[in-house]
């Protein structure tokens, strides 16, 4: 699990109710109002409920979870099986692909399996790169999917906000009374700022982190398919590492490793 | 039909009377004024039809019914019949696309029927495969013009949601009577209310909601498209399934199909 | 004409007088105000003129009327044109280009007869295409820029309304007086208020149809565009007609023609 | 010198001041406010800095003089100017290249002396292309880089007239006196709206204005780089001239040319 | 050191605290609040935290340092550094390549260095290419990413400046008292001027500055591929340096060089 994820929502939190309750702790009460909470989320999920299909609603939990699931997706690890499985490959000469057979049930990712199964199939290395291809443009447009229903949540709660405050302002308006009309727009601005928290500590800055790991787990998934395609091409294992380590930052790789900034 | 759509614009609609009426039901009827309804849908159906040609907007309701109708375009069917018909193509040998001929009514889906047509006339390949990705290009500038129009609603509703409170504003301003200011200004503020409601809970979530089934509905003419393409070219009617099969999500894929995340 | 752009026009300028004359007939006058009016349009052209050169300006009102003028193209005449060219050019065999020479005087689309005549003096198909090109590109970005000094003024007609209303703000409250502080403000919003109106009534919408006029005569220019390359390759009319109609919605293709969604 | 930019900034600034001695011309004093200018215009720049390098800066005014000087870029006089040339190098035959030699003193576009030094000097075609297309992406690179800094002191204006305006809010809020209430805010109110004008009547259009002189800069360089390349070809002055003149709208081009719309 | 940064960022807080001060050294006070600061700068941290990987807000300190750092990178230098190994390289005939490992020391630049050893081990251009741009892509894809992080505190500052004035407002309308109205809106206005100037005068310049030190850095890149890729193909070391001159403007180029504007 990514700590970070955690530890901001909660940081960002505490400082909210902090910041009121410095005026008493009484003061907390004011901010808690059941039914302003329910129209900003109600109204958020029911925009997102006409825009998705069913199954994307009940997916958005699942998919709020991913922002804060740990990435396992570690590019090196990635590298050094590639270069592993390579060369085996090249030490048997000719019949290396069928070498590979024997080293499958090593290979826990699934995508790096698939490409070297159809590897040791003898399927042509055009239709290989084509089935990768395919399959890393169909991931990121899963995630991309994923991604867009939390950034909708985002984007329509603060337009419940506003409706919320526009009804409060309508009810207070058209019976003005002195002695609350403080309270009454207090309570209307009560959607604003719920809006605005739920928006901007919560839904956007998840909708990005769903943006990073998808951009990590692609990144390992290019350095698969590069890595796959260069075994079938029988390339050096030397030159492969070197190919695959450019994209690792110079800082992190291995010795003998250093360009660029 | 996709239940969520509907359920999602009665779920916010029953929200926002329901945080309304909290504070008594005789407040429901201050939100209910026809003036301020008809300048905010009737200005941006007027915005609208200076931007469109008049056909367009006639056909606003029938757009708008595409959000709300239910997506049948399933891949997985496509692709079955697809892997089919290359089997009847594959054991026929080199008359197999003639043998086609004899499956052509049971195409149902006329963009799939017209590219085998198309194959068992003996056009070549490079034609087939231009044609319909043009009717794909095609296909898709229709959908994205459709919802063009649902979103541009969305767009010019609360502008004239703004215009109705400015008029209200001055309306109320350029005669200023303490007795009347606080209801003056209520509803004045209706206009925007409206034009906000109007936008985020049900044009701007239909206008995303059409761009989700055009691109189911593209996906499965893509599918297509490579389908007949892999039949023509005689491929192996296992490996155009494995191809097409990238398509979908690894979760949904039958048995022994198991890729990326 | 394209009637839809001029009664959007008047339907909305009638929807706000309406909803202000609904308060008395006299309302009226009070949002009759031409120093307001004046800083509003005068301060939009002032601002396109610093964008724009001399001669784009004096062109605009020539801009304007292109989103109320009628499209005359008709994609189905253009490709029924074509269709009976490449007819009359196969008929001919190996001379067929040259017998389009007698017909050059039925071409009234001077983007066709430009095409035709290039293809008969016997330039090569290459050229003939990449000339074409530029044109369609030439096009596109003289529509282009015309619809941009239009949307420009849809820009800054807003910005003028604020500009006049802060004008306003800051001399009522540089002399607060409580009796004249409600009409004060009152004027101070009408140049907002008229910012708003022209821009999303008039400005920002006509800008759209521009586009749309501009895609509409583009498609035409592609659809000739491949004409003439398919006349000069000598290809089969029949197969041409199949291939341009693609750009046509099924439902309005004639009979034996449909496909897709 | 382009009279519409000077024009625009002298029309926009006389209509505002207009409107404001509209009033009593009294009134203006008001509007001016010395440490309100500084706020805003010195803020500007400060953000300025800090996002560009000090080179940047200092050539901030000459940046801006491009927007008001005239646009001496004339594609026909280049297009007659390459369709002599070829002429020349088309007559002498093979050594027609060498021939232009003696014609390079009257070029004075800087460009095509290069592109032509280069073709005179037997460089191959490729390489005078790629480096004639590097040399326009340059230009290009520059010329947007001084766009945006003008367009960033266009961004800031105005944010820092926000500032400006809350600062003096809290300083009026922080010492209420009704009798200074009313000028305090009027004060409060200027720089947001000299942030307004200097943005919309100055910056923003100035930098709109920069990238039309950019447009047409390398549209121009396009001709010339097409050309260089045509006579480097040898190709029929006619047809290089027929290429060249669709950069051209049809209405300005000499006789016998009429394509399109 | 480019000294702009650090110039812009005195001069802003210089101006800001000017504008406050000149109504009274005493109205500084008004203007300092730790909570309000607290909210503004720990708020935007929280969503930054959120949004990325707990070590991508380790380095935040990092990241914006780069905006202030001296950028060092000088094409003209690296293109005499190419020119003058080009030159080397070609003197020496069929072993060139090889004499370059006797200059490999006098490399400082660790990208060049790279290029240069992969070309002297004899590995095919396709590859060193390859590899190279490899290496470019992910530089700039660290930088952005380094970039992003500082203009996300940028967007989420102003986010949680609103979001402190919507609860002082809260506070100070649940509890309405006439004494104290002023200062109570005064202080909850406060979040939003912090936020306004933490991202309009320091956070987005800074994420723009980031933008261009890249830029430089891999225009820097690119000149040192092209010339390594020039220098591998035997290329003449005077067409070396013309072609690599293009990138920089005509004015800064050495004597005899001058093209375009």
């Amino acid at each position: 699990m990514d700590i970070a994820t955690i530890v901001g929502m909660i940081l960002g939190s505490f400082l909210i109710l902090w910041s009121i309750a410095m005026g008493g702790l009484d003061k907390l009460m004011i901010f808690w109002n059941v039914p302003s909470i329910l129209i900003v989320i109600g109204g958020a999920i029911a925009s997102v409920m006409v825009a998705y299909p069913l199954k994307a609603i009940l997916m958005s939990l699942k998919y709020g979870m991913i922002s804060v699931s740990h990435n396992e997706y570690s590019p090196k690890a990635a590298i050094e099986q590639i270069v592993s499985l390579a060369e085996t490959a090249r030490r048997e000469g000719l019949l290396g692909l069928l070498a590979l057979e024997t080293r499958m049930e090593e290979i826990t990712d699934p995508f790096l399996a698939g490409g070297i199964r159809m590897a040791v199939d003898g399927m042509s290395p055009e239709v290989v790169e084509a089935i990768m291809n395919t399959e890393i443009d169909a991931v990121n447009g899963r995630h991309n999917y994923g991604r867009s229903v939390i950034a909708n949540y985002g984007k329509y709660a603060p337009a419940f906000g506003m409706i919320g405050t526009l009804i409060g302002l309508v009810l207070m308006l058209a019976d003005l009374d002195p002695d609350t009309i403080g309270s009454g727009m207090a309570v209307a601005l009560l959607t604003t700022l719920y809006g605005a928290i739920a928006s901007n500590l919560f839904l956007l800055p998840m909708a990005d982190k769903m943006g990073f790991v998808n951009d990590f787990e692609l990144q390992v998934m290019e350095i698969t398919l590069k890595g796959v395609v260069s075994i079938q091409a029988g390339e050096n294992p030397r030159v492969i590492r070197q190919k695959l380590m450019t994209y690792i930052p110079p800082a992190d790789r291995p010795a003998d490793e250093e360009e660029g900034g």
